[in-house]
């Protein structure tokens, strides 16, 4: 039951050694039991786990796509159903905050860096390796404390492959999503809490959320200025403010705060 | 097992009679009967049914608010469970179309009416009755065949209870999403099929999953000109198209459409 698994207390960080740049070759078998003892379970139908680490660029066989479609939507579900357990006295909006810090992009990829999946995913597409090299560094570099994003953006690619490994776990155990949280919770760890989230807050996030609270529409323009990218949020269609970096996404996250800041006034 | 549960026949529409626009003063206690009635589903917990049925403008007692975060994620993740197993060789996307007809605010809200949940709903907010009859005599109006919303958009508060009322059961039976589905699926029908969205595709929808497959960003800008509402679609920052109505949602239709046909060519 999902209230006796509120304080599960285990973490993959500790037995897994990241291999995250060797890439060997290596047979699909001998991926799928490296997996299995990664994620700490046994498939009974080990062609799911292998659908799940076969992307879309290896034509031989049905990638992970599918899984992912379902996978997406059961962590959805298995966080919804932790937050909503742990935290009795939070507003929906608040319990939102924390399940995306949980299941965000960023989140993922991080979970597919540290617990080394990458290596075991058969594709035809180098470019991926690069940026999954590009960013296994970024992520080496931080500390834990990063909630939203390092320097580098999270590929895609990583937090599908999570997410598509938690569909063939939860496939493989007939759709029964206790099962699946009791497997995969140790590799979310640490789950983000509401009081990180508190001493570290999204502007952007926290920009879309007040204002839906108030059913008023949030959007967010970019251009470029020579070699500024620039960003400007207009809420209910009237401009509020503006932030500028080197970085989209960064130019994106100032002129939230300086939104944020005019809200407050 | 969600396989077995594809072709349950329960259909809740033959056993209802609407009772829209009476709105009696109720007990408490006679509500929980008589949605217990309609979602034929006895309640261990009665007190999460009367949660899912307070609006936040009755101060009195907790409101569905936080049933209704947990409702979502879960009928989301129930559909998906349905689509994936039912839709063997369909992709992602049209997965995702499928499902997102059979859980949107328009289809939900189709299902309050329908069942007449909202005379059960206790609240303080005068205007959601000129909302909901508005919206109600509207669907009578209207034929099975309407996937998309009618004359009358839906009023956001009429899907919430569908969905506040769905986590009361998911709650009340312990996060079983495949007891939530036995239950629940009955209320849904008929189910949107993936043939009938063939028929009947929804423009915005199938311009955004189109972008998003191709990486790119879609944009739709609304503004006034006289009585007429416009609206413009801009894919990668380039305008496509524009359509024009007195509804502005029907004018964001017009020029989705018209953004398709310019793909076509």
């Amino acid at each position: 039951m999902f209230l006796e698994m509120l304080a599960l207390p285990f973490n993959v960080k500790d037995k897994i050694e990241p291999e995250f740049f060797s890439y060997p070759s290596k047979s699909m078998e001998a991926s799928v039991e490296a997996v299995e003892r990664i994620i700490n379970y046994k498939f009974r139908n080990k062609k799911l786990l292998e659908e799940a680490l076969t992307h879309s660029s290896y034509t031989d066989s049905a990638s992970y796509q599918r899984l992912e479609f379902i996978g997406d939507a059961a962590l959805g579900c298995a966080l919804s159903n932790y937050v909503f357990l742990a935290y009795p006295s939070l507003d929906p909006g608040q319990l939102s905050l924390i399940r995306a810090a949980n299941i965000s992009t960023e989140k993922l990829a991080r979970v597919a860096v540290r617990v080394g999946l990458y290596q075991y995913v058969r594709h035809n597409a180098a470019a991926l390796d690069d940026k999954v090299r590009e960013f296994a560094l970024a992520v080496q570099e931080e500390g834990d404390s990063v909630l939203y994003g390092g320097s580098v953006k999270a590929p895609k690619f990583l937090a599908d492959i999570v997410e598509s490994v938690a569909a063939a776990i939860y496939v493989d155990c007939n759709f029964d999503l206790q099962v699946l949280w009791v497997i995969f919770r140790g590799l979310l760890e640490p789950i983000v809490t509401h009081e990180a989230l508190q001493q570290q807050p999204q502007p952007v996030t926290l920009l879309y959320e007040l204002c839906q609270k108030d059913g008023k529409h949030v959007d967010i323009k970019h251009w470029r200025k020579g070699s500024k990218n620039i960003a400007s949020v207009y809420v209910g269609g009237k401009f509020i403010a503006s932030g500028s970096s080197d970085e989209k996404e960064i130019g994106k996250i100032e002129c939230c705060k300086g939104s944020l800041a005019e809200a407050v006034i």
